[in-house]
């Protein structure tokens, strides 16, 4: 959403590169499963409840099982939505087993393995473009700014521990898909709205003896402030998922790291440099950065985060 | 369908080429009306009646009107169903008005304007890639090959004659979207089979005097041979379409101008040379063509049809 070079490259990195998955898949690997790690961020928030990947339909007295339709809120998510498409076309023609984990937003930053050591640590992005909206959150707390809520803060979306994460494509590859199938999980435990999420921290934070503002700042994106929002997720419980809960990890894993690396934080990351409404949008960070060579140049162009992730280091 | 390469040529191409429309409009040009040519072919085939572009859901007591669901049957209309969501995507964020025409098959050479003369005339593919049945089937028949029928021959499709085309891109335009609205209409006339075109074409022949014989041979595509078909198509005729009947125009049209140009024909262009269940497809024409230089190899990567484009010229 940051200008038409990275909505381009975006889109064409992740179709090509799936089509080249898919094609390579069918003339070298036809039996292997494929996991896609997609997003709860396909579907954007239709007024019905989101059915995992398909939804029956009875309509003018006849019936068909269809994908479920697709309502994307960014060009990133329109880059996704197109994949789906693509590999559920490669199962129907080549005989595909896949399978499209329709992740919601990935909280926490270590599993038991990340955390034998600290040199394991994940990334705990917090930044207006890559940085997610708890993150963002422990962190304004941390370092005592307030919680920016984007608009009204009534957009409601899936969340899951990095733990659930991990475990999820575990199960995946233990029940691969049959052959031709293109299954779709979607890949959550708990629905938050972004105002549940500011109240939740505040709570956490105040029992850590910290005081918390909320501010609500006018919304960057075009999306729905309020909204319908039922997605299910069972499938993927069925299988054996044991969920953690936001309430049994926000201390632990988020508010506890945010505090503990607090003096790393660059405050400045924390306002939104990018308004949906624009068609280019020219962010702080490139702007005060010194006279870059071609190359770098060239690499910036292929990842916004580029400067972010320089000073972040 | 031929291979990765074309494939990847043909996502980014029409992908890549709506973006930069879109960005172009929202900096330069935000008021003006995007008429895209869609296909037919985004929606599939199927169990239940296919609206124009959305359909009003009713899903656990709860209503919403959404995109229709998109089954396309190529990485060709896939590219078209990618462009579609983005469209859809760019109206809702920066208020574009556009309108979808999701076009059936198209059928004839001529309107009133290129009758003028000669050469103003229109293509006629019938070749195995860019060719439609129709138009090959005539063909068939002008030079007294068999009519083939891919498979079963119940594959159904919406059609319409090139005046009808012309017509609706221009009521298209003398209505214009409202902003930030994404319509969509279904511009074809009349459904018709494989099978059904076959035995028209054969009636068509037989009133010229000339005998014709139907060939099933088996589909090289990946497809239904037998599937419901009902799709919407009112919202043009409300608009003031009034439709020209393949019944009125075969003779006229497309037989007439099949038997004046029948000496031109390459009757090795016929049968299919692309198999859908394969990853890569050598075609005949490719290996029969004299050794190119590597900018023709490369112009080949680009355009699937360059070899059949030259041999017809």
């Amino acid at each position: 959403m940051i200008d038409r070079k990275h909505a381009i490259f975006t889109q064409v990195n992740n179709v090509v590169g799936t089509l080249n998955v898919l094609f390579a898949i069918r003339e070298f690997s036809p039996n292997c499963h494929l996991i896609k790690l997609g997003t709860m961020g396909e579907y954007g928030t239709p007024n019905i409840d989101i059915e995992e990947g398909y939804i029956a339909i009875e309509h003018n007295g006849r019936k068909d099982v269809v994908p479920f339709p697709k309502q994307p809120g960014s060009f990133y998510h329109l880059s996704k939505v197109h994949d789906s498409h693509n590999i559920m076309f490669a199962c129907k023609i080549w005989g595909i087993r896949a399978t499209d984990l329709n992740q919601g937003v990935v909280y926490g930053t270590m599993t038991d393995e990340t955390a034998f050591d600290e040199a394991l640590i994940n990334r705990f992005d917090y930044d207006d473009v890559f940085g997610t909206v708890l993150n963002r959150f422990c962190v304004q707390a941390a370092i005592g700014q307030p919680l920016t809520v984007y608009g009204k803060g009534g957009q409601t979306r899936g969340f899951l521990d990095i733990r659930d994460t991990v475990r999820c494509i575990e199960i995946a590859c233990h029940n691969p898909a049959a052959k031709g199938e293109c299954r779709v999980y979607n890949q959550f435990t708990e629905q938050f709205s972004v105002l549940d999420l500011a109240r939740i921290v505040e709570s956490a934070a105040n029992k850590l003896g910290m005081a918390v503002e909320i501010d609500h700042i006018p919304d960057p994106r075009v999306e729905a402030e309020q909204h319908y929002y039922n997605a299910k997720h069972s499938k993927l419980i069925d299988l054996g998922l044991q969920p953690h809960h936001l309430s049994d990890s926000l201390l632990d894993s988020l508010m506890s790291i945010a505090i503990k690396y607090r003096d790393r934080v660059d405050a400045s990351l924390m306002l939104p440099q990018v308004n949906w409404r624009e068609p280019k949008n020219d962010r702080r960070l490139q702007m005060s950065m010194p006279t870059r060579s071609a190359a770098a140049d060239s690499r910036a162009d292929h990842s916004p985060s580029t400067e972010v992730k320089a000073k972040k280091g």
